[in-house]
């Protein structure tokens, strides 16, 4: 499993209604079909920049690349992210599994 | 709900023992009471500097406080996390509704 995440900052006023229909259109990621478990966040720690999040699991690093090469995302990447989003930063996570680590 | 999570990158050499010993102790934070879904996680994105990760989930941010104040959590701030830990980015993430963000 690999969890791919991204925290990111919006160019847009909070609470905006540009805002609202940027985090509306992420849903249309969480249908491309090899995406399991999507969630749209708001980020709440000082420690950051950042305000939003999306978190998504991929079974195999071969789900994550059709991911990312889908038309949907390719698109969702050019007509909005790069326009909207001023900073974000991705993460993506492997278990680790601490009982086994040893063998 | 909040999903606090930790990005970090350790002193340690790849695959030496200082850092499977750092990474078993992560799971006496896993033991603590408030703590939900505790995971230790290996980070592979190229796009950030950080090694590894922990992520858990609280109930509240009163069970997160509990944590932050809880003994097991400051002794091992102090004696492994400050000592051993050369970089970390934390967020913490609250999830949001999609379906009623305009209600």
């Amino acid at each position: 499993m690999i969890r791919h995440t991204v925290a990111f900052k919006l160019k847009h006023a909070a609470g905006s209604q540009s805002e609202l229909d940027f985090l509306q259109t992420t849903r249309k990621l969480a249908a491309i079909p090899t995406v399991k478990k999507f969630e749209c966040l708001r980020q709440i720690s000082k420690m950051n920049c950042y305000d939003f999040g999306l978190s998504m699991e991929f079974a195999s690093p071969q789900d994550y690349q059709i991911y990312n090469d889908h038309p949907d995302h390719v698109h969702f990447v050019q007509t909005r992210w790069i326009p909207e989003v001023v900073d974000f930063l991705e993460i993506d996570y492997e278990p680790i599994s601490l009982t086994t680590l040893n063998s």
